[in-house]
């Protein structure tokens, strides 16, 4: 078996690896393609690969290339966690959007608009090469916006997608956690998009919570909102924060002297010096402050369902197909599906808590518009999308605000046209 | 023919007259019950309608009552125009909202909200009242929200329900006078909710308007949104600005001396003024700055429909029934109709502009939430429909705002508990 | 205003002209081209026509040609009446599927079906030529199975098309013979499909009949069928004995010594003798025998609601487009809608009667089928249509019939092939 | 835990404790409890079961039963098996429809109606039971038929219920046979109801099959049909053929000396025998000529799934909540699900093959009536639902038959009136 990571440069690798080690019995990965276009980076982590293997005993063969035909030569899974502009890109996403007001977030509002124009294009390039050198395999998915990604991949290619993220597993998490019962007991209705999703009906092995338990998990959630878990009857992703304390939270961005994209930023110089260090073999300290772990349990896990054809319960990004009835077919959601050798399937949900069903359309809306904007590369769709987005919505500040994003992401948006 | 008029001490009142005047050949009406629960407005207004049915000529029998089934009793047609707490809570729907750097508005934002927890419990109590006196009667409604109404009423009622609404004749007005072309030659497709509508499709006896027709009645409509307009494809209701310039209009209204409400008040001091003269018995000059006017136009046009079972093309608001794919059967839309005496069926329409679908959802669900909230007197329900306006949409906003909003309608929310 | 009649050679011909003569305040006709592709007919009927015409005084120039473009060429309506392979043909779909104890019929079963291979591609080539020579002029379609025809050119031309059928107004005719009410104020819903119809919620002026006047217009429909139709909550069109009575019928149509074709046959020969007649100008008396009376009062009602632009409620065969929200959107449906000038909506109607719906479904689903097959004229898709059919649905007789059908059918299949 | 069996006479009970036999592992039941309203068979089998557990070194505790309170008290799974009227009521079934020319079978057509009238009562009386008895136990349905039965469950109680039948796993078994695969690596989409469903999709460990493999496995299925699945797209149910070959079918049936029913009480007469025999520990030889097998399978597949919370994929009948987007939500369907401690959920399907949707709609809808039908005890209910079903459908044999079904059943048929 051969996986092909794209964006291998990514301090997120080590982690994969790390994770191999322990899956070492279901997984048996014999060739891994490190791809990334930026060179030193490349050398840097792959060389850490190396001797990180080395040290966890892992029999894998690497191969390290700028070329995506090479790396996707035979894969089997391809594991795209690219980053297009990289942290500094992401800079202006969070700061352009705060200076008027508006959330400035990675992957939420206009800043995440910004990435999925970025991110789309390039996901395309690589979904057609999958289509060309590797047609059966699955790209597995954590570029973000990676609901936006897949669908735009889904429409776009033949390429298989699994569009995964870690938070949608975020409500197995609280539940284990605040009631001390396995993880892997405890299942539930999962509706909405990625970052915006609302998990519901929770039980553990089958057993609905009773209305003291979901109080003391919505509590281990975040103690602020219990009452408005309670009321919605849902726990919201934690990224819904921007949607329900939109004023409070731009107060804190705007306070912050380093904006998130800086301060990983600065994490990452960190541990780039230790990947770099001819005697490192060990995951360096500084990961810890990137966040977004638990990301390689999904993706491998999802790896060996397809693998070992074992039905497994997982959350993903994928069309909705009547799932939820008052959403397009082709719309891309976050839902819980089954994995296995055949893929993913939604499984069907009971029906959505009332009180969040025109956020989820009216985010969808957006995305979908999205999508299409960054497919075509129209700055009047882009008008469009921004307008619909709830955090967005002032077509004043669509007019002013879109030529400043698109002129600080000039070099990554060469398709990009103004009508 | 019997016509009923419940809150008849409105200024609205006289329209009617005028309009029944103009109609009087297809629409032979021998008694109208003048009914108000506000007897000084009630004796000045009734004053006023005798001398001034007098002196159009209108062989009329009038009858003044502050009872209901005395109203009611024999009615064909049941026009409400009530305004629960007057223009006086009004101010508090304009004002508290904007304290908060909201919309302040009347029928739009937080201050529809209240306005809506007033009035469904009185059109409630209307509904079924004449479920009870004059079962057959078309209740014609013109009470605001009117949207929302007419949904309140067509799921705890069994009284017929006409939620009419002048703006849904925009579209009609801005191209006859753009293209200079006969009003009643001009249809459309109109989707989405009262106040929120929008119109596309427009054609002048069948044939749709070119690129070039399209974009001078959107310039006609409003030159700042003639670009806007073009994206979208469609024309938005004049209250759509309070969406897509939001914060301009927070300014502008914060800005204003004397909000809306405490203009309508001087305007309609003068009015009663002038209507309780023994010797006026023409249209004070006052009325013109009050606003609303075309009402009567729409609301008679239905009746004669009805009356003389002419198909007849009217934009109202009416169960959903498949209309919009994407909204539950049951909620109310504002959208073309044939009304005749089966009463109105909606027709069916071309696909929604896509970059509005998110919005027309959104808007829809907290309209279904208040729709629940006033019939069951929830705050809880309060809370989560605040929370799913588009014009709020913030947790910690609704959880200050709502208690002051309820503190300053106290009176007119009887069975409000606080959960 | 110019009309173009398609097959005017047909013996429906001088009805059209015999309306316009009732009509020609309100619809002005200066010119009609009468197109037959059979020399002898279009002559002979077109000399009855002209003489016709003279005696009803109608003011019209008339055109006789054997070619599309020059019928078309200025047209504003395309009325087409067509019937590809003439009686003669029908013979063959009456008795063939008789033979294998099957319902014979023209428009239902496996007779209607190859009916409909034959008339697919002939209106096909119409509508082609509509769209080049008056792209903007509406086809008024009569020829039979009209739904079938109407879906076919939807989704395959960009034309206009109104499929009209005078059986969608029976439910009309009914009640006001029985009741000794105005036929013009009753409506009804109506849904389902061409030929396979059922009218609901029946009204008189807006007022639903009572459970008496409801079986008293059922007795009128037919007295054997009366509890049935108050079982089922609707009037089915009178074809639906085919479906309902299927054993019966099969068994009558067996002991005809004439079939259908064989009659009108004759009769027909009768009316063309007349019409030859130089001295013949008043409709043949042997016209009467023929049946599809009420044909022209539909088509030239729709006629004039578009030229006058006069909301007018009539039942056509329209796509569905949410109507029926178990039908797909783009099947046809026959069910009421509004004309005006912008053409006909289908309106939203309540619930369809239970008890029918999955026939409703099955028989459209033979009638989608039917379309691709005649489209594609793939006898493979003619094989699943015909088993699809409720009347057919047994393999082993497609199997053994459909190779009869076809041969039968040779000279007007050419693009069919046998996979 | 505990398993209480309904109908536990049944000769299919010994092959329940062969499997728990097999499956002691993963599923160790302490307790079952046989419960039989008909003495004689609970006395002979329940004695069996002692035995055959004895030799099987099965520790487990039986109790007998005629109450079910008793059978439900502390159960953890109820599993249905009953036959209400037993084989001497299913000899009617067979044999009046055949009279008329009708198919005449256990679950299909108007035979499958009359088990349908006599079982749903008994289930409902069970559901109530276990509402009360044991809310928190499943009910595992063999009753047939199996979809109308839990359709009725699950409307009017809230007991939860799986209906399952091994004909849904026909599809794996053809696979596997035909390929020389293994059973659990074949997959597919499963559409329909019980006894009237299509496969298509079929992927083995993921990799759909090739045309070919398709044609081989269709072969394996039925030479006969071979041709049919490759145009379907799909593999039907072996009971199709009452639908795809129905005069074929009825005259084999007319020319069989004894029906079904007549053949299997010999065969169960055999096999009581042998039960009865104090010194028979092993499964007689005659239950070879019953049918059904398989049943222990996926009844105790489901049941260790729930037990184990393992993720297992399984079809079962379950409501349809927007998988099939043109059937009610409410309609019960058969489709893969996965089930685990949380029950049956179903997974998304590709979209069904085009040529069996309407088939599919009709059945259901006949399913639909007979449901409410069986509830309400209503004549003219059983009138509509026989009409609508494909293999009836003719309303003059619906008038005569009814009757002597009914009375034919009229022991069992308490509740219901004639109107």
């Amino acid at each position: 078996m051969k996986i092909a990571i794209i964006g291998a440069g990514s301090s997120y690798t080590p982690e994969l690896l790390e994770k191999l080690g322990e899956m070492r019995e279901e997984l048996p990965v014999a060739d891994i393609s490190l791809m990334d276009a930026d060179e030193r980076r490349l050398a840097i982590v792959g060389g850490f690969c190396e001797r990180y293997a080395a040290r966890l005993d892992l029999p894998v063969r690497f191969d390290k290339t700028r070329e995506l035909p090479q790396a996707l030569h035979g894969a089997d899974f391809v594991v795209s966690q690219i980053r297009v502009g990289g942290n500094e890109a992401r800079i202006n996403d969070e700061k352009i959007p705060l200076s008027f007001g508006l959330v400035g977030q990675e992957t939420t509002g206009a800043g995440g608009f910004m990435k999925a124009l970025r991110t789309v294009p390039a996901m395309l390039e690589i979904a057609r090469a999958v289509e060309k050198h590797c047609p059966d395999a699955w790209i597995v998915n954590y570029a973000n916006p990676t609901g936006i990604v897949a669908e735009a991949v889904g429409k776009h290619s033949r390429a298989k997608i699994a569009g995964l993220c870690a938070g949608g597993f975020c409500a197995r998490g609280w539940t284990s956690l605040a009631l001390n019962v396995d993880r892997d007991s405890v299942r539930y209705d999962i509706a909405g998009l990625n970052h915006m999703n609302f998990s519901y009906g929770i039980n553990v092995r089958g057993k609905e919570l009773t209305p003291e338990q979901f109080r003391a998990v919505a509590a281990y959630r975040g103690e602020q909102d219990t009452e408005l878990c309670v009321e919605l009857g849902a726990l919201p992703s934690p990224y819904l924060q921007y949607y329900f304390h939109t004023a409070e939270r731009v107060r804190e961005l705007r306070q912050k002297k380093l904006c998130r994209a800086e301060q990983v930023l600065l994490a990452e110089k960190e541990a780039y010096r230790d990947f770099a260090d001819p005697a490192c073999d060990t995951k360096p300290a500084a990961l810890a402050k990137r966040g977004g772990g638990g990301y390689s349990d999904i993706a491998l896990g999802f790896v060996s369902a397809v693998c070992n054809d074992r039905d497994s319960w997982i959350v993903a990004n994928v069309p909705n197909r009547g799932t939820i009835g008052w959403l397009p077919d082709d719309a891309v959601i976050e839902t819980a599906c089954v994995a296995n050798a055949a893929g993913l399937r939604p499984l069907s949900i009971a029906p959505v808590p009332m009180a969040v069903r025109g956020l989820i359309s009216a985010v969808k809306n957006y995305e979908q518009l999205a999508v299409e904007a960054a497919v075509a590369g129209s700055a009047g769709l882009a008008e469009l999308a921004l307008l619909a987005h709830p955090l967005v919505a002032d077509w004043d500040i669509v007019k002013q605000m879109l030529p400043k994003l698109i002129d600080a992401n000039r070099q990554w948006l060469q398709n990009f046209h103004v009508h």
